[in-house]
């Protein structure tokens, strides 16, 4: 242990730095206009010169575009998938690493004209919908986007982003990169963190993911009814446990304070979350009062044999078993859910490392990363630990505005620092050997400047046990000068890093549609996806021209339609007005890439179908006329001529 | 003029390669296979062994990334703005060039949580809402993105863009690359080619923008309310003319046909739509049965004084002054409206040259390009010209499904062929030269393989008189095997391609998400954003602390905030279950990209408030609970902590 230890045990590393960055904190909360050289770069008037120094700096010697091998030419492929969330956009993005190139915009919260989605009726039953027809939501805030694992790293089956602003978790199929299903988080506000779990905690045959892990960010009344609005004291927030394949809720632990990011042990045994606002606060100063937050474990077998055994609770009108994780309810090592290992305060984002060894909390209002032993954590809850604060086995002091920490598998970590504006390099090794008291032990190894202020940093296969040390990707929060000015507020930068070598090297800037929050970087042979569907898995397929017809079923009209190349196969279809239509088109064209669009001029309509899919959109006919439903997916020579008319009668 | 002569004058060049094509194109309407050569590509099965070979080419030797002359590394900026349609995804995208990246997505007729475009009092407005206060539209499909001219070049102010879906036309501002304004087309479907004036018809001194015309591609009853639904004889499509400023559509003139694109001359006096389906037909065969279409020009001041002088009739509810502009009542030049010249069947656009004097239509069904001198346009409405198809000045063979046609002001025309997958260019003095009957011209002057299937290709500065001859950029179709495979439906690629030397060569693809269509290419000194709003422009900016109130007036609660990083004015606002709520926020920080979101979860409501911009939403507060409001959009290290509670009483 280092000296200078708080009464917890955590170590306050450097207090002149914390103490002015307290500082800056707090003068935005009572103030109006010194807070915001915390967010200013390239500023003169900012308090901090280090700040403003690093932040305004120009583009670093090394990033002068001499990097030819990055390069993706005509004809030649991405060798990485980049899964990328989309932040309050309410989408996931796929783009090809090291081109940065968008592959494809991946709908899930969001309606999208283009794909049909939160149109046609099959979107809508995954998507949800109110009484009146009107879907559910159309708003979510994407943060975080995780792969299922087998044998410790991805198999490329699904991938799971949470929606903050509406508390859900979505999934997507790694096949199609389409959703398949979005499932609520009972009484839960603000879900944040996710991620899922590597391996089963007790069977340890089962080495692939079978639960997803969610954390939730805001503490709200239990249940959030009207009841306990104004007794905050009483608030509380869940940590959720979600099936892997039926997307159901399986457990709910209830903890002390706000959770943020989460993480999983390869063993499978332990999931995590750091933690801000222990203190219950419902105001930021007072959510930032305490010289400590934590890390909290969870204990996945004992909580499962709890709710197994009846020791769980439900809320509200949720079935959901909730057990009861917070600190003062498992005091006892040996039969606790939870383990909360102090962390200086606030701390944002917590990260396994790929040798299954730590998990690195980074300090965001403390310039430290805090290293976490998960042997240690075991011990603790074996009852072998004296303290929880005893599982931390490094703190360096790493810069300022710590938020996320990426690793190299040659024992290396790579920290964003959102107020230096830099990526740190840092070992492991080193940190814990400096922790120990090796005063020479060197454990910064390189600093890079990026532009500017990065929030997530992630790399190559990093959160798997095949990291490969090739690409680090800073997601930058502010992006100001770095590209042409297209209004008051500027696109995101990715800025992608060369990390095979003792200093990192700037390869490029990627423009992102803000907000992308985090991402993972996966090996593309690890995606295996369909080109074409099958018509048969679609149980309302039109599967021949004897199939394309018109039924009435008193106001019900239903209209089967098949596309191909450049028509549809009916090239009119009345109805009358009030009539409820549906119309169903199945695509026959098997040409990869062959994707036809069906538009319904004013009747706000509009879908694509790929080859061999099957979709369909139901709507009150409620204006008479002559409608050109037309093909808005370029298909063909003739696409231009490839319509047909609905005609609704007066 | 050439041999070979129809009737109607058209040249009929090649009519062997015609055959082959008609031939294909009509297999598809017929059967179910055989078109599929038609859109199919890298496929050995395909019809046509032209086709095939060049699709199913491997990158071209000149594509192996060996250009970092183009690269925009680190810290650079790009040298243009390529403003660019997005298909039916209903929105509009800045990109730098020649980078590639996507600098802003501009929303338009879709909804964006991430903005709050479409949920946002102040964006709904724009959009249009139903009686029972949904938006009257969420989807869209823009094809042409047009800006504003000043002395015959772009002066950046605005940008407008199609909606072929529900016929509206959308103006962007150049400055801060918004929205302002939406309108409908009065008695049109289909609304698709679009283009703005260069100079005033009769004051030449209005040497800038005034009008905005729209073609329109569907033929619909006149009104489109239930009658002559069974009859397409009387259906009619009207070509509108709006006023830049006001967005009020000024007149409308009936014509035959379906027109597609849009052209303007620089001298104002005319206007152009290449026509198909003048037949009337409403089955894909009869559009394209007869053996030739039109290239029909509009005399605007004509229409103008017809209009003035009410000679004009009004169609339903509409009061928009509609002229007659078919071919039957346009008999004698010297006061016909509009005149129809020839050209070959179910052209594909129609480009202005950047010296002033010719139009060229692109042929599509036919392998030819044909250009139309302006100026004998302009005698035959003198009476100078025996027929309108003399004006044509040249038709060369340029390949196999020519659709589009820039320029690079050194005398070159670069047109897409979308069946031959090649850009072909060619030189239009040659062109005229051959067509008067010099067999040694030699217009061909290179093709180049593009991947795959191209349909858009404009030039750097190519719409304007100030063509710089740089870039060239091909919007391809289909990109099969260019980028990772995504699933069923593939990326869009743009492919960008140098014209500087007497050969192309492509510099690079770029991922484009489907589908955009046209885009212009801008150079970057002439758009001059603002980075930063004023509080004062919006009449509801809450402009101090003072301000920030909630007041309440019967069910109506108004919550006035304002913003300032980590922390909105007011912590917590409670109202009553059943309230109408409308909250307004006002971003006080002035730092620039210091942007603030407002999020209230299980609400719906998601936007983001730029540097000093205000903006507001209203919403029923129908759900009793606590709702923690935070900031969507990354502001400050204490982001996550900037929130306020919406409190909800029972």
């Amino acid at each position: 242990m280092s000296g200078n230890e708080t009464k917890d045990g955590y170590s306050a590393v450097d207090p002149s730095r914390r103490k002015f960055l307290g500082k800056t904190a707090m003068a935005g909360l009572a103030g109006t206009g010194a807070v915001l050289g915390l967010t200013a770069c390239g500023s003169s008037q900012q308090p901090g010169g280090k700040l403003a120094t690093a932040a305004s700096a120009a583009a670093p010697a090394s990033s002068s575009g001499e990097h030819p091998e990055y390069d993706v030419p005509p004809g030649k492929l991405d060798t990485y998938y980049l899964i990328s969330s989309g932040g309050h956009s309410g989408e996931v993005r796929i783009l090809g690493c090291p081109s940065g190139r968008t592959i494809k915009r991946v709908p899930v919260f969001n309606i999208d004209p283009m794909s049909g989605w939160g149109i046609t009726n099959e979107s809508r039953a995954i998507i949800g919908t109110r009484p009146d027809g009107q879907l559910k939501y159309w708003t979510g805030d994407t943060h975080h986007v995780h792969g299922s694992y087998k044998d410790g790293t991805y198999d490329g089956k699904y991938f799971w982003v949470n929606d903050k602003l509406n508390a859900r978790v979505a999934r997507i199929k790694g096949d199609t990169f389409d959703v398949d299903k979005i499932i609520d988080l009972p009484n839960v506000q603000g879900h944040h963190g996710l991620f899922p779990d590597k391996r089963d905690p007790v069977d340890a045959s089962i080495n692939y993911t079978t639960r997803v892990f969610a954390g939730a960010e805001f503490h709200i009344p239990l249940p959030n009814d009207g009841r306990d609005e104004n007794s905050p004291e009483k608030y509380g927030c869940l940590f959720s446990c979600i099936d892997a394949e039926s997307m159901e809720v399986r457990w709910q632990c209830r903890i002390d304070g706000n959770m943020d990011l989460v993480a999983t042990t390869y063993d499978g045994k332990l999931a995590a979350s750091n933690q801000y606002n222990t203190e219950g606060g419902v105001h930021y100063e007072d959510m930032m009062s305490a010289e400590q937050d934590s890390c909290v474990f969870f204990n996945i077998a004992r909580i499962e044999h709890a709710v197994a055994g009846g020791k769980f609770t439900t809320i509200g009108d949720s079935k959901v078993p909730v057990v009861d994780g917070r600190k003062d309810a498992n005091a006892d090592p040996k039969t606790a859910l939870t383990c909360y290992v102090p962390v200086p305060k606030n701390p944002h984002g917590v990260n396994a490392s790929p040798d299954g060894k730590y998990f690195v909390c980074s300090g965001k209002l403390s310039p430290t990363c805090s290293v976490i032993e998960i042997d240690l954590v075991h011990k603790w809850f074996d009852g072998e630990l004296a303290k929880p604060r005893d599982a931390v086995v490094a703190e360096p002091n790493v810069g300022l505005g710590p938020l996320h920490t990426a690793f190299d598998g040659r024992g290396n970590a790579y920290t964003t620092l959102f107020l230096d504006s830099k990526i740190v390099k840092w070992n492991v090794d080193a940190a814990i050997a400096q922790f120990k008291g090796n005063t020479q032990s060197n454990v910064i190894i390189h600093t890079i400047d990026v532009h500017y202020q990065p929030g997530h940093g992630y790399t190559s296969m990093g959160e798997t046990k095949e990291p490969d040390g090739k690409f680090f990707n800073s997601g930058n929060k502010f992006s100001k000068d770095r590209f042409l000015p297209v209004g008051p507020l500027h696109v995101e930068t990715e800025q992608l890093i060369d990390i095979t070598g003792e200093q990192m090297k700037l390869i490029h800037d990627h423009s992102a549609a803000p907000e992308p929050h985090d991402a993972i970087i996966v090996r593309a042979d690890i995606i295996k996806t369909r080109q074409i569907y099958d018509l048969n898995e679609f149980p309302n397929a039109v599967k021949s021209k004897e199939e394309s017809t018109i039924e009435r079923n008193g106001k019900n009209v239903h209209i089967r339609l098949m596309s191909q190349a450049p028509a549809y196969s009916m090239r009119e279809f009345t109805v009358k007005k009030g009539d409820i239509v549906t119309i169903t088109v199945t695509n026959h064209d098997k040409v990869e890439d062959l994707t036809h669009g069906f538009g319904i001029p004013k009747y706000n309509i509009n879908f694509c179908i790929n080859p061999q899919e099957t979709k369909s959109v139901t709507f009150v006919a409620d204006k008479p006329g002559v409608f050109w439903c037309y093909c808005t997916h370029f298909c063909h020579a003739l696409h231009l001529e490839m319509r047909s008319r609905l005609i609704v009668e007066a």
